[in-house]
């Protein structure tokens, strides 16, 4: 499931994989219902209900249906009464805690149902709703959504799913009308984690650029004057992942070709830095993944090693 | 100039702005000298060669000029002789001190010349050279090329000057056969600082990347699979800069519609790694730039504070 956490940044942007996003309304869509209709929820009850699904929205607290309702939606006044109009079963509540609280007692209701969670959880989290979905003979299939709500239903906005195989196969056309669906293994922990990896990625990538703007601001240049040259570059540089990742998949890091761990000493960078005087964080943690790999003997080998340094921390 | 670090990656590209870069011969093209034939210095001196200038090259050691004089250089004996031919000098030698080495006996037949220093140094050593050429009279530009040399001439090169603009005004049609040129002061320093920068964003992006593949790792997704998903991701999150570029420029992160800084706590991606074994050092980065505003009773501000934590250290 999604931590949010992309989505509440400035950017407003997402994935950028191809949108399976589908437009107009298509024949014979059967009925579905959104549990938690906070503004995640809210937004993907509103994409089905526009699409023409036949949507059922529930909320623990009133109020929040009310647009929905007016758009075509059905209300129901409790969970329950929710999840008897049949169909799928969207969740997208607070956290872990509150969708056992929601579901528990529904779990009658839900034996043979599918059920699509896309509530902020760590994997971990959603391997045991998993398993509690199993144990009460629920088909479970488990999102994390990498778009802010405003996107869902538009170009750019994507859906990372894990766990029953057959509930995104048979609701694929109704996961479509969010964003790009895709669908990663039976594992239901993996899209979570997928997710949680690619945010990692993103907050590291935000605090390499405020890096490099805070080591250009003592000399006058703006942080905005950076952003345009840091973003084309930046984004230039995302071509090398491939090629790093060839090699971390290979498993040989003498191969030729690469940049040595040697040659990627970092000190000139972390000497301009501390002239300037800015925080090293950013770059003495690169420094310290590099400077484990030669400690470790590797430094004529590539950069792409300190992957090694990431997966098998000393 | 440029440290040459982004130069031996396996991404193979570079800065992504527009490219200067001139095709074909044009008229009237004068004298040029170029000291330092290694791989970058070469390929500078080749683009010049295949653009028709006057060009003459000169190397320390024997036999690197011979490829260039075949395509039509004149090779000089000594750096002596090579720079008595005119125009302006270009240097791209190893480093500070060999600069110094080779240009300190020619200080007298360097007055009055332009000289354009590519070599790597860091801001301190450009703006000691830039004092030593103000000294001798000698006109001063320094570059940093974002580049690999076999990208030299071609789109999406990219060399960043400062120092005398004169010199950059005068020579930039020349400057331009190398890739896109840009020059961002007079002071010497700031082309190496902003060149430092751009490639701190860029080793602290990587490890994000690396850090998120490491994480997906044990689950059994290959960097390769990971590296299809992260670049478009990353790539589309570059659009965020400019949003925090201008919240930091304006200095008030309390402006509206940002994510907090307590909303971007980290501590779920950081247990999903913990999970799955991987270091921590990336994200524990971020979380505690993030956590030293949150410390200092900015919780409640946007994200980019986190700039405050690197423009000043604890």
């Amino acid at each position: 499931m999604s931590t949010g956490k992309g989505a509440g940044t400035t950017t407003g942007t997402t994935t950028g994989t191809s949108t399976g996003t589908r437009a107009g309304k298509a024949a014979g869509e059967g009925p579905v219902t959104v549990l938690g209709l906070g503004a995640m929820g809210g937004a993907l009850a509103g994409a089905l209900v526009d699409a023409g699904y036949a949507t059922t929205v529930w909320n623990r607290s009133p109020g929040k249906a009310d647009g929905l309702v007016a758009r075509g939606a059905h209300g129901a006044a409790t969970a329950e009464e929710a999840v008897r109009s049949g169909g799928p079963v969207v969740v997208c509540l607070l956290d872990h805690a509150s969708v056992h609280e929601v579901l528990d007692p529904l779990a009658g209701d839900l034996a043979g149902r599918p059920v699509v969670n896309v509530t902020t959880t760590s994997p971990a989290q959603s391997r045991e709703l998993a398993a509690w979905a199993a144990a009460h003979g629920v088909a479970y299939l488990d999102g994390g959504v990498m778009a802010v709500p405003a996107m869902i239903g538009h170009p750019g906005a994507s859906v990372l799913y894990s766990g029953s195989p057959a509930v995104f196969e048979e609701h694929r056309a109704l996961l479509e009308r969010w964003g790009d669906a895709s669908w990663f293994g039976e594992d239901a922990g993996l899209a979570s984690l997928y997710d949680l990896a690619l945010l990692a990625g993103m907050y590291v990538m935000f605090a390499g650029f405020l890096h490099g703007a805070a080591m250009v601001a003592p000399a006058g240049v703006t942080a905005a004057e950076f952003a345009r040259r840091a973003a084309p570059w930046l984004t230039a540089m995302t071509a090398g992942f491939a090629g790093f990742a060839e090699v971390v998949d290979g498993g040989d890091y003498t191969v030729p070709g690469q940049q040595s761990l040697e040659f990627s000493d970092l000190g000139d960078i972390l000497a301009a830095g501390a002239e300037q005087g800015v925080a090293d964080d950013a770059v003495a943690m690169v420094q310290r993944l590099i400077g484990r790999q030669i400690d470790a003997g590797h430094g004529k080998e590539g950069f792409a090693r300190i992957f090694e340094s990431i997966r098998n921390p000393a």
